[in-house]
C-alpha cells in the first residue's frame, strides 16, 4: 500500500535543518506505527511539490533514512519502509500525547458508570451461550436480507439511499408501519405519529428526554432493563421503582404524583411475565387517574410461538396517553439499530425534533431494507421460522431444568426467548457467571436490573436465541454444577 | 395482499352482539383505510380460531358485510374489500383518536422552535438547486459503494452485520480512520481515541452534552451552522457568538471565561474563510489561556481541489485541547450519517458512555461498508474525482458572479463547494429565496446562519455540489433578476 502524500505535514515545533526535519517526519511515523514494512512512500518529487521544498532536500532526507535502514530503495519501483525498519512498541502502537488538560475539571456531565453491564463481545466463541438478544447465524435469513439490501442500492432508490431527510424518515417504512406492523397489534397511527429510531434504545431514550425534568417522578418496573435504568438516571428525574409479580406491574402500587410509567406488557423484562387482560384496563385507569403518561416497550411480541399475543396497551388507549416503542432490531438482529416510537403527534412532534438535533434520520438505506425485507414478507416467514425453532430449544430447556431441578422464577406464557430463574438464597450469580465462562457457559446474573445493586433474592436469565437445542441440556448441566459449588461455599 | 389475522382484535370497548362487533371491526378497518379494496380477508375457520368464537358467528358477519357491499365474494378463493366498498375520507386516512392528554403539560422539554431552517425534500426536482449538502448522483461511486455493502453482507462479515456491538465500534473502520484518515491531517489518534458517530450532527451533540451545563460559555462563530446553535441553545448552556472575519475566527475576541470554543478553521461555515496558519497558532494560544477547549469541526477538507488543505488544528495540539469532528457523510452521502470524534481519552470515554445509552452504534453494516469503501481505495478516488468537477463548476460559477455583477462575501481559498454571496443592502434574501423557488432556483438565505435573527447585511450562499455546471450560468442570471426586482421595491 501507497502512503498518501497528504499524509506527510512537517511539524511547526520541529527542530533542526529541512532534511533534518523530513527524516523525524518519516521515522516518526515508522515509530508511531503509522507507517508500516513494505509500504511505499511517496516520489521524492511528490513529497517535494506537496510541502512545498526543494527535492533534493527531500533526496538528502531519502538517503539518510536508506543508510540507517528505515527506508529500503528498490530499484526503479521507488522508496519503500524498510523490512528491517524498527517495530513500534506493541503495547502503545501510538505514543501517548502530553494531555495537560484537566478532564475532570473539563467535562461538564458523566455519563459513564451506568448499571447496564459489559458484556462480552466474543459471546459467539462460547459453546453454552445463554446470552439474550444477539442474532442466530442459523435463524437470520440473510440471504433474502442480502437481496433487499442490494435492491435498496439499486439506482432506483439512489435518493432513499444517499438524501439528506433533514429530520423525516423513508416514507416507504412509515407507510409499511403504519398499514402493517402496528394493526397488527390493534393501533391505528397516521405516518405523523410514528418516529422511526436507531433502535428501541434509541425511541426509550428520545421518550425520557421529551417527558421528563429534574422535577418530574418516572416509574419503572423493578426489575427492569438495565439500559432504561440508566437512560433515566442520566435524566435526572424521580424515579420510583415499583415491584413486579407474577402478572407484571401491578397498577395499584404506582406512586401517586408519577408522571410516566415506563413498562413491558408483553414480556416483563427480566421475569417474562405477561400482563393479563385485566391489569391492562387497571394500569391504564391508574394512568388516568395520575394523568400519567404510559410508555409502553412492546418488545418481543412477534416471539409469540406459544399463545397469540395480548393485544397491545396502545391498542385500548382511547386518551393518547399511550406511547409505543416498537424494535426491528430484536427479531431481526441487533446491529440494525432500528426501531420506532408512536405516540400524539405533540409528542412526535418533540422527539422528531430532538432526533434532528442528535442525529438527523436512521441510515437511509437501512430504513429502505427494512422496508423491502418487511413488505417482500421475509419477515413474516422469518418470524415463523424463529418461533419453531424457540419452542423447540424452549421444550428442551424446560426438560433440562426439571431434570437438574433448577427453579424456575418467571417464563412469558406466550413464549419469547429466555426464562428467568432463581438460584439458591445466598448464592452470588454474578459470581458463578464469572465461574461459568471459563467452562464455556455465559449466563446473566440478575442484579444489574434491579434498582438495588444488593438484590434480595439471587435470580439469573437463561436464554436461547442464540445457543442451539442440542447444547441446551450440557450447558444446563454446567450451570446446576456450578450452583450447587457454590451453594456449598 | 392478504390481511393477516393478527390484525384483527375485538375492541372491549364495543358494543352489542359478538357478530355485530365483528361486522365493526371489519367496517371500521376499511372506513379508516387500514383494509384497501381488493385484499383479501382471513378464511372464516381461521379468523374464528383467531378470536376464540364460533365459525358460524363470523361467517354471518361475513355475509352481512357482503350484503352491505363492504365484502365481495370470490367463489372459493374466499372473501375480498369490495371494489365498491366506502372510500376512506382522503383528507384523514386514518381517524383521529381522542387524545384528551394536555401535551402543553404533558412535555418536559421542548426541542421545537430551533433555527435551523425547513429544507425542501424535493430539491432534486429543481432545475437550479444551488442547495448544500446533497449527493449528486453523477459523482458518487455507486458501483463500487454497491460492491462494498454487497461484500459487507456476506457470510463472512455477519458477526460485523448483525452484532450487538453495546457501546463499541466496527474495529476495522476505527483501524482505517486512525491508520489512513487521521494522519492525512497530521492527527495520531488510537482507537480508543476515537468513537464512530451518526455523522458530524451527531459527534457535535454528543461533545456539547458532554463538555457542557447550564453554567459554561461556549464561544461559537456568527454565523456559523445553525444545527450547532440549535445543538447548544438545547443544552442550556451560556452562549457567546463571536463575529468571525475574512480570517474566520479572531481568537482575541473570545470573550474571558469561555470554556468551549466551536470553530470551523478549514472552511467557515457558511463564509467559507480558511483561518491561516498564525491565527491557528493563536487560537491554540487563546484556548490555553482561557484553560478553554477548541472542538474543531474540519468539514470539508477533502474538497481542497485549488491548495492542499492546511494541518488540522488538532495536529498542532500538544496539550489534549482539541477535539476534533470528521464526517465521512459530506464526501460520501448526508443519507449514510457516519463520523467521528477524536479526543483525549477521558473525553471519549463519556462520549461513548453517552451514545451507548443514546442510540448504542451505528449500524454494523453501514460501518463495515464504509471501511471497505476506504480502504479499497474508492474513497480517494471519489474524492479526486469531485475535486475535478466543483473545480470546474467553481470556475462557472465565479465567471458567471461576476459577469452578472453581484458580490461574493467569501470563498475558500482550498475549494470547498459553496460561496458566500452578499446582497444589495435592504434586501430579504429570505424572500428573494422564495420568488426564486417559482423559477426552479433554490438558493440558501443567510439570515438563519446568524445569532441575531435580524442581520445587518442581507447574505446568502450558492453551493455547486448538486446543480450541473451548464445550468450554473441561468441559474445566476435568475437569481441576479431577482435581487434586482427585490432591490426595486
Amino acid at each position: 500500500m501507497a502512503i498518501p502524500v497528504e499524509t506527510f505535514f512537517l511539524d511547526p515545533a520541529s527542530l533542526g535543518t529541512l532534511q533534518a526535519r523530513i527524516q523525524q517526519m518519516i521515522a516518526g511515523g515508522i515509530l508511531s506505527g503509522r507507517f508500516r514494512r513494505g509500504e511505499k512512500l511517496p516520489s521524492t518529487r511528490k513529497l517535494a511539490s506537496h510541502l512545498g521544498i526543494s527535492r533534493i532536500t527531500v533526496t538528502l532526507a531519502y538517503t539518510e533514512l536508506l543508510a540507517n535502514d528505515y527506508l529500503a530503495a528498490k530499484g526503479r519501483s521507488g522508496y519503500f519502509v524498510s523490512e528491517n525498519a524498527p517495530e513500534p512498541p506493541p503495547s502503545a502502537a501510538v505514543p501517548s500525547r502530553g494531555d495537560t488538560v484537566d478532564w475532570t475539571r473539563a467535562i461538564g456531565q458523566r455519563f459513564t458508570g451506568g448499571s447496564t453491564p459489559v458484556k462480552p463481545q466474543d459471546w459467539a466463541s462460547f459453546r453454552y451461550p445463554f446470552i439474550y438478544g444477539q442474532a442466530d447465524p442459523t435463524l437470520f435469513d440473510h440471504a433474502n436480507w442480502r437481496l433487499c439490501a442490494l435492491q435498496a442500492l439499486g439506482a432506483r432508490d439512489f435518493t432513499a439511499l444517499t438524501t439528506d431527510y433533514y429530520d423525516q424518515d423513508d416514507p416507504k417504512l412509515v407507510e409499511f408501519i403504519a398499514r402493517h406492523t402496528l394493526p397488527r397489534r390493534g393501533i391505528v397511527a397516521r405516518p405523523s405519529e410514528i418516529l422511526v429510531t436507531l433502535g428501541a434504545q434509541n425511541a426509550l431514550w428520545l421518550t425520557a428526554q421529551v417527558l421528563l425534568t429534574q422535577r418530574r417522578l418516572a416509574a419503572i418496573e423493578d426489575p427492569c432493563y438495565h439500559a432504561l435504568r440508566d437512560i433515566l438516571t442520566q435524566s435526572r428525574c424521580r424515579l420510583a421503582p415499583v415491584a413486579v409479580d407474577a402478572d407484571g406491574l401491578p397498577p395499584d402500587a404506582i406512586p401517586d404524583g408519577t408522571d410516566v410509567i415506563f413498562t413491558t406488557p408483553s414480556h416483563q423484562c427480566p421475569t417474562s411475565a405477561t400482563m393479563p387482560m385485566a391489569r391492562r384496563t387497571a394500569l391504564l385507569d391508574r394512568a388516568r387517574d395520575l394523568d400519567a403518561i404510559i410508555v409502553e416497550d412492546d418488545y418481543e411480541f412477534e416471539m409469540s410461538y406459544l399463545s397469540p399475543p395480548s393485544p397491545a396497551l396502545k391498542s385500548l388507549d382511547g386518551e393518547g396517553r399511550v406511547i409505543y416503542v416498537g424494535s426491528f432490531s430484536k427479531s431481526l438482529f441487533p446491529g440494525l439499530r432500528l426501531g420506532y416510537l408512536v405516540g400524539s403527534e405533540a409528542f412526535i412532534r418533540e422527539a422528531r425534533a430532538l432526533r434532528a438535533s442528535v442525529l438527523r434520520h436512521p441510515p437511509g438505506h437501512i430504513q429502505r431494507t427494512a422496508a423491502y425485507f418487511l413488505s417482500l414478507g421475509h419477515y413474516d416467514a422469518q418470524i415463523r421460522r424463529m418461533a419453531r425453532t424457540l419452542a423447540e430449544r424452549r421444550r428442551v430447556l424446560e426438560d433440562a431444568i426439571q431434570s437438574q431441578g433448577l427453579t424456575i422464577a418467571g417464563r412469558g406464557t406466550f413464549g419469547g426467548s429466555s426464562i428467568w430463574m432463581r438460584a439458591p438464597d445466598g448464592v452470588d450469580t454474578g459470581q458463578v457467571a464469572l465461574d461459568l465462562r471459563g467452562a464455556g457457559v455465559l449466563i446473566e446474573p440478575g442484579a444489574p436490573f434491579f434498582a438495588d445493586p444488593v438484590p434480595a433474592a439471587p435470580f439469573y436469565r437463561l436464554a436461547y436465541s442464540s445457543i442451539p437445542a442440542a447444547r441446551i441440556g450440557e450447558g444446563v448441566r454446567l450451570v446446576a454444577k456450578a450452583l450447587q459449588n457454590a451453594t456449598r461455599h
